[in-house]
C-alpha cells in the first residue's frame, strides 16, 4: 500500500532531449496518487543523496513542470558516479533518516547497475527500499526485454534530419564528408542517420558501426568506389568502431589511438568530447583516396558531439510520449508490486505500432549492453536493412521528403 | 528594357539554410516579368558555366520550387572557384554563344569578388553583361552598406538554440565545455550563441571572437574564474580566434597550429572540417585549470561543424523572407538599371525593424570582409553588448524561454 514512506527521484548518465518528460511523468503519477509522501528530487543523482541536496518536487507547479518537461538536459542535474560500498552506506543512512522507501533512478545501463548495487546493499542491510530503474539512453543499448529506450527516438530523429541537411551540403560542395556519431557499443544512433534517404544517390552512403569489424583498407576502398561513381561521399561513423585486437576480439579504434588516456567511472573509455577520431579518419582518406583526374579531393570531417542529445524542441512525438509513459508506469509498478524493477518498453503484438511496459530484472539490465542485431545490418556491413527501417520508423516518426533540383 | 538576352543564375561558396529561398525569389521574379528569356541555372557555379552544364529553370514547377526553397544546401550545387583569366574567357564565350546578358551570382564576399573579376573581363571585352551579386553568408561578414546578409540569421538562430540545449547539458554534467563555431574573420555567429541566455548563471559564459586578440593565459584565467564560481563553464569559441604575430598583427591560432596545411582558393586558411582547434583548447584547459578540492575537472570540446549552416527546417522567418527579397530585388534592379551591383539589405530608419535593399558597388563588396564593430563586444572582450542584442534580435527572432529546476 502506497504512502508508507517518502520518494526520491534522480537522473543519471548522459541526458537526452526527453529525459525530463520522464521526470514529469513520474511526478504527475505520484501527485495523482495523492499519497501524502514527500517527493524529493536529488540533485545530480546519488551525489545529491549523499550530500542531502534535495528539491521538494511536490511544490513545483504544474505549468513550470510542463515547461521543464520540454527542455533538454537533466533538470535535476546528473552524475556518472558508480556507488562504492561507502557510498551505499551513506545513501542508505540518508534514506533511513528521511524515511525514503522508494527510489526512482532515471538513466541507462550504468544507472541500472548503480541502482542494482544500492538495491543489494539495502537487501543486505534489511532496509526496506523499492528501487525502480526508469530507462533513458540515446544509444538504445539496453538489453532485452527492452525493445528500445526513451531518448533514442529523439536523438535518432535529430541525427536523421541533420544528416539529410548535411547530405545536401555535401551534394553542393562535393568531395568526401565524414561525420562521427555517439554510440560506444551500439550502432543504433549511427544507423539512424540513414533514415532520411529516399533516392539511390542520397547519403549517408556508408555507415561504420561498432558491431562490424573496422578495416582501414576496406574503409578506403568503400569510399573510393562511391567517390568514383558519384563524385562525392557522405560517411557516418560511430565513435565506437572497433578493430581486431591480438586476442581476436574487437577493441575501439579510438582506444587504440588514445592508449593511456582517461576512462569513465564504469570502465568505459571516454570517446566523446573530442574530434580525434574524425580527424584521424579524415587524414587517412585524404592520404589514400585517389582524386579524379585534374581534381583534388575535398575531405572534411565533423564530430556531432553533445548536440545530438541536447538540441531543444526537435523531438519524436512517440519518443516523448513513451518517455512520459515509463515515468508513470515506474511509479505504478513500485506501489502495486513493491518490488525492484527496470521498466521496459515492449511492442504489443498488433497490426499497428503500440507499446506497453513490463517489469524487467534490475540486475539483468544493469549487467550488460545490447548491440545491433545482425538482421539490422546489411551483409557488406556498411548499410542498414529494411528490418531496421521497420523497427525504427514508428519510434522516430516519418521523415520529411527532400526536394532537389540536381 | 528586359528581354534582350538570356539569364544565368548560380550559387557559390558555403551554402546556408535559406540560400534556395533566394534562388526561388529570383526565379519567381523572372517568371513574373514574363520576359520570354531563358532562365538557366548553372550547376556548381562558374564550373557549370564553363562546362555548359545548365538546368532549365523556367521549366521547374512552382510547387517543386517552393519545396526546394525550404531545403538547405545549394540546390544548383556550389563551387569555391575563383576565375582565372582563362576561366573568364571561357565564361564570356559561353555567355556570348548562348546570348546570356544577365548573370545573378548568389554568395558571399568571395562570390562578389569572383563576379567582379568576370564583370571586369566583360567590360574589357566590351561584351554586354549585367552582373548582380545576391548576398548570402552565415558569417555576416559583408562590408557596409550591407547591414547583414541572408543566411546569418538562420545560422545564428540555430546556434543560439543549440547553445541553449548544450548549456542545459553542461549544467547537468558540470565541468568545462568548449564549443567551436564557424567564422574565420568575423565573430557574428559565435556572438549569436549568447542570445538564448536569460539568467546570470546561464551560458555560454565566455565568448572568444576573431576580433579580440586571443591570449592563452587570459583564456585559462577567465575559465578558472567562472569555474570557481559556478562549478561549470560553457565556452563558445570562433574558429578564427587569433594571436599576435611577430609583425604585431593578428594570425589565426589554427594557422599557427597548422603551419604548412592546405588553404582555400581565395588564400584563406581552411579552418573548417576538423576538430583540431577544439581539441587543442580542451587539452590546454585540462592541463591548466585547477579543480575544486577532491574533484577532477571534466573537460569536453566540440566543433559545431557543417550542421550550423545546413540543419533543415529550423530557420529565422525574417531571415527566410529577406533571403527571398534580395533574390527578387536583384532581378528588378538588373532590368531597371542594367548595371552591375551587389544587392544589400539596409535597415529603414523607423521605430520598428524593417529592411529594404539598395545597390552597392560590386567591386567594393568583393574587396573586403567586415568584422564585429567594437560596440558589439564587451570591454573585457569575452561577451556581447546590448547593442549587439538589439542589432541581432529582429533578424534572428525571439528566443524560447528556458524552464529550469536548478
Amino acid at each position: 500500500m502506497p504512502g508508507h514512506g517518502n520518494v526520491v527521484i534522480a537522473q543519471s548518465g548522459g541526458p537526452t532531449a526527453v529525459i525530463n518528460r520522464t521526470l514529469a511523468g513520474a511526478i504527475n503519477e505520484l501527485k495523482a496518487l495523492r499519497m501524502g509522501a514527500r517527493i524529493l528530487g536529488a540533485k545530480h543523482g546519488i551525489d545529491g543523496i549523499m550530500d542531502k541536496d534535495f528539491l521538494q518536487l511536490d511544490s513545483v507547479s504544474g505549468p513550470l513542470m510542463r515547461k521543464v518537461a520540454e527542455m533538454p538536459g537533466a533538470a535535476l542535474g546528473s552524475t556518472r558516479r558508480k556507488p562504492s560500498p561507502e557510498d551505499c552506506e551513506k545513501i542508505l543512512r540518508v534514506f533511513w533518516d528521511m524515511n525514503v522507501r522508494y527510489f526512482f533512478y532515471i538513466g541507462g545501463d550504468d544507472t541500472a547497475r548503480a541502482l542494482s548495487i544500492i538495491a543489494k546493499s539495502a537487501e543486505e542491510a534489511k532496509q526496506p527500499l523499492v528501487c525502480i530503474h526508469i530507462p533513458k539512453t540515446i544509444d538504445n543499448d539496453l538489453v532485452k526485454p527492452h525493445d528500445h529506450a526513451p531518448g533514442w527516438g529523439s536523438a535518432a530523429r535529430f541525427v536523421a534530419l541533420s544528416s539529410m541537411g548535411l547530405d545536401e551540403d555535401n551534394r553542393s560542395m562535393r568531395g568526401i564528408y565524414i561525420n562521427v556519431f555517439m554510440g560506444k557499443n551500439a550502432g543504433f544512433l549511427t544507423a539512424s542517420t540513414a533514415l532520411a534517404r529516399e533516392r539511390d544517390d542520397e547519403g549517408p552512403h556508408l555507415l561504420y558501426l561498432p558491431e562490424v569489424e573496422f578495416k582501414e583498407e576496406k574503409f578506403i576502398q568503400d569510399i573510393q568506389t562511391v567517390y568514383d561513381e558519384l563524385g562525392r561521399v557522405h560517411v557516418a561513423v560511430s565513435e565506437g568502431i572497433s578493430v581486431k585486437d591480438e586476442s581476436g576480439g574487437l577493441t575501439p579504434l579510438i582506444q587504440v589511438m588514445q592508449q593511456g588516456h582517461g576512462s569513465d567511472n564504469f570502465g568505459g573509455v571516454n570517446l566523446s568530447g573530442s574530434g580525434a577520431l574524425g580527424d584521424y579518419l579524415g587524414r587517412l582518406v585524404k592520404k589514400s583516396v585517389k582524386p579524379k583526374e585534374g581534381h583534388h579531393v575535398r575531405v572534411r570531417s565533423d564530430t556531432m558531439g553533445y548536440l545530438q542529445r541536447s538540441f531543444p524542441f526537435v523531438v519524436s512525438e512517440v519518443d516523448a510520449e513513451e518517455a512520459e509513459l515509463v515515468g508513470r508506469m515506474g511509479v505504478q509498478y513500485a506501489f502495486d508490486e513493491e518490488k525492484n524493477a527496470s521498466i521496459a518498453l515492449i511492442r504489443k503484438d498488433s497490426d499497428h505500432y503500440e507499446c506497453e511496459t513490463i517489469a524487467a530484472s534490475l540486475e539483468l539490465v544493469g549487467s550488460g549492453k545490447r548491440m545491433m542485431p545482425k538482421e539490422f545490418i546489411s551483409s557488406d556491413g556498411t548499410d542498414i536493412t529494411q528490418e531496421f527501417v521497420d523497427y525504427a520508423t514508428p519510434i522516430i516518426g516519418s521523415m520529411p521528403r527532400r526536394a532537389r533540383l540536381l
